[in-house]
């Protein structure tokens, strides 16, 4: 037996939102980032500014309170494991050099108040190291006093952009009688368009494949949309459902909208009329939620064996390592899986060019629930890739995982209905997974048989080697009963000796 | 990150029984013994032998086929970890060499048919390799044509025995009509005990403490038992309730018991009558499931690594080490909250002497669910432990971990019944857990606060250093809402601060 871990050190990233301040302790473990306490606290600093952007005693007096619950953790965390930043409302405070002399003597660590460009820069960090894919993304990360727009590729950052717009300025600038009508909502877009007007051009100029929110705004609608049985992504046809919802309400103590917190209420019309100006403005399609921001990019910072460019290849080794998976029967797996896709046409079969990704994916983590149990393994495993913080892989791909994983072998049932493919790509995914997990039953490549696959339409025939059949009659039975599973299914499956 | 582990070797166990052949594949990793396969084909072995021992071809032929099946498994396993037994039907059988010369030639490696006490030795490792607990133990194993009794203490058998009567033979003796009345099931537990009767001295003399069964015969029964909402301990008077249901249905053909499966119904009424008269000759009160018997023994005799005295401590180290947990703090979280049960009086206030070891363990793991994510965590936790194996902990036991690490930090709600410890008990453990969680929080011992804890019934006083809570306001802020939550479930608790 290997010898147990001892305590691996701690990391502590804190923010000093204009809305909120949190404080992130994590700890590095094989490969990733595992969190292990999240405090926060509602501190509305940019509420306290007054006409001189000068920050009221009450306004300082709470952030303090704040920081010395901060300060009781951080006493235990390695001075070098800590980041402190300060955003918009420390930036613009006339008056900040009195809240921070407190601050950092409470703290006992100096607070960095970073440039509405170096907070851009962190954030796509941040959103780099948790989304997979490749492209080039457009980055938005809606604050409290300060919205940060980012293209970038990979982990280079193309365009750093802070705007002085956030939904607590909104707030009070555009909704400060608190009523939810449509004039409001049209002056909240419209002075966005306009703030966000000079850095049009530049950004339509670089150009952008996918699109991606950061932070609480575009987490609290997309918790609003699942909420609402609509699927994660976000689009500007749902905004405007939600504009409507909203205005229902005539007041934003009214507001009562089917999964919207009682804590992002106050925020969320403000919020809201941003991004509907940021999609309506520079033409978004859709959306989706990245898995880390501000905070996250401080954290991969600091922790220097994470720099890795590939983020679903450092997820899966990550994963693999940390389950102590057999990472060589994985690839075996997975390389099976690909040639089946590949000779049943490639995306001319399987049409997502992601899902050989989502494939390769479940093959190497399909045994993750044997190292809880061989009984109900599959089972298992779903409950892990569903549960598991995996960076790279959206919600609803590691929902669309642990379905397939959940039904790796023995019986088959439907898929139930989710984002990641169409219906019938998800199925021809998992046909090709369980397959491939039959013929490499005996877990060494050269034990292997040679195997071709033709497909028809949904019909498949998998030719196989005769000799290789007669000598693994296990494995010859279970094709048999895998031709009944999936044929009973509707999806016609033929074993054809060669 | 450390290195991804590679495909670590498989070990197999292959036991040719009278009624069943048995194959497991397991892999050892860090500590544990993860099964990777199971094979099982009922052969049947005993019911082909004719009045002159011999085996009929057709039952030989049946061994033939399920072995070619195992071979084909086999090629892929180093012949060192493989170990092969044939048990009581191929000890009896006159025309064994028959059988074996082929069945060698198609698996490719030597069978070892064993003598019977060789077997019982192999049960009763099986047996202490995955059970916790201390003192003597019984261990019953009701196989196909042999049951063994084996006394035993810690790893050391004291007492072994294997008696030529099992499922198949009482079966054919007993149940040939395959009536299920009244006269058959006196017949076979009256034969059942002249078996037992001339051991019974010897075993009286030695004397045991516990009571455990193994295998097939007592699982069925636990899982009836499950299956028709009583707990899992096995008593006279549930076996006779159950002969009682088997009587209703006149053949055995129509025996209809809820959470019997077809696959045992034929075996269910002679194994039924075998413990019945074990039950009543030796005088037991109850009977526990046994976590392995002979396939495991023979496993844990092939990994050396893995024979160590403390079950349950190696269980938890292995746990500890393969999901990375932060030992150290799990020791000290450990010793706080058996600081705190001793200050209440240990067993004078929760008076089952095993609660310690439950309350050591939960402290242990309670942070396992961190390893999937920090959202939801105690939910991961309870998963994690409910569906891990967990050689040394009973099912009932895991139970109750799974659902105090469940409760282990925030809302608190009432603990499900469960048959661990009494629900008086199970509600101080979970106490005691959630205080120590929070004393702890700082993670490191020398900042940990001196505190006493005073109880009276269930109202418990925390005394706490005035000065540490001023030093650590978020973790006094915790205490009083934790005195709030707990007072709320009706378990009053004053932070008392000193």
């Amino acid at each position: 037996m290997s010898l147990a871990v001892n305590s691996s050190p701690l990391y502590a990233a804190i923010d000093l939102g204009s809305n909120s301040f949190h404080m992130l302790v994590v700890r590095h473990i094989d490969g990733s980032i595992q969190t292990m306490a999240k405090i926060k606290r509602k501190v509305r600093l940019a509420a306290g500014l007054d006409q001189e952007m000068a920050l009221s005693q009450e306004a300082m007096q709470r952030g303090w309170e704040c920081l010395s619950l901060f300060a009781e953790r951080l006493q235990d965390i390695p001075e070098e494991n800590i980041r402190i930043v300060g955003t918009a409302t420390l930036r613009t405070a006339t008056n900040v050099d009195v809240f921070l002399k407190k601050a950092n003597a409470i703290l006992g660590y100096p607070i960095q108040v970073i440039s509405g460009e170096e907070e851009a820069a962190t954030i796509y960090k941040g959103v780099a190291h948790t989304s997979g894919g490749t492209g080039r993304r457009l980055v938005v990360d809606i604050g409290g006093a300060s919205t940060e727009l980012i293209i970038g590729e990979g982990f280079e950052p193309k365009a750093l952009t802070s705007l002085k717009m956030g939904c607590v300025t909104w707030l009070e600038r555009y909704f400060k009688d608190r009523q939810l009508n449509k004039v409001n909502f049209e002056r909240a877009i419209e002075g966005a368009k306009q703030t966000l007007a000079p850095i049009l051009h530049h950004y339509q100029t670089i150009g952008w494949d996918v699109c991606v929110g950061a932070s609480g705004t575009v987490q609290a609608l997309q918790e609003i949309m699942l909420a609402q049985g609509m699927d994660e992504v976000i689009t500007h046809a749902k905004l405007k459902r939600l504009q409507k919802q909203a205005m229902q309400a005539d007041h934003l103590e009214e507001l009562d909208i089917d999964g919207l917190t009682l804590e992002r209420a106050l925020v969320f019309p403000s919020g809201l009329s941003i991004l509907i100006a940021i999609f309506e403005l520079l033409k978004i399609d859709s959306m989706t939620l990245a898995g880390g921001a501000l905070r996250e990019g401080m954290v991969y910072d600091m922790v220097k064996e994470l720099q890795q460019d590939d983020i679903r290849a450092r997820t899966i080794n990550s994963v693999q390592s940390r389950c102590q998976l057999d990472v060589e029967y994985g690839e075996q797996v997975a390389a099976t899986a690909t040639q089946l896709l590949k000779q049943c046409g490639g995306t001319q079969w399987v049409e997502e060019p992601q899902a050989q990704a989502l494939l390769e994916s479940a093959s190497k983590l399909h045994e993750i629930g044997l190292t809880l149990d061989f009984k109900k393994a599959g089972e298992h495993s779903a409950y892990l890739l569903q549960n598991l913080d995996l960076p790279g892989f959206t919600r609803a791909q590691k929902h669309l995982l642990a379905e397939l994983v959940r039904r790796y072998k023995d019986q088959l049932s439907a898929l139930p209905s989710q984002h990641a493919l169409s219906t019938q790509s998800a199925e021809r995914v998992l046909r090709l997974l369980r397959l491939a997990v039959i013929i490499t039953h005996r877990r060494q490549r050269e034990l292997q048989p040679n195997v071709s696959v033709a497909c028809e339409g949904n019909m498949l025939t998998l030719s196989i080697d005769e000799k290789w059949l007669k000598g693994n009659p296990l494995s010859a039975a279970e094709l048999e009963i895998e031709s009944n599973r999936q044929s009973d299914m509707g999806w016609p499956l033929t074993i054809h000796a060669i």
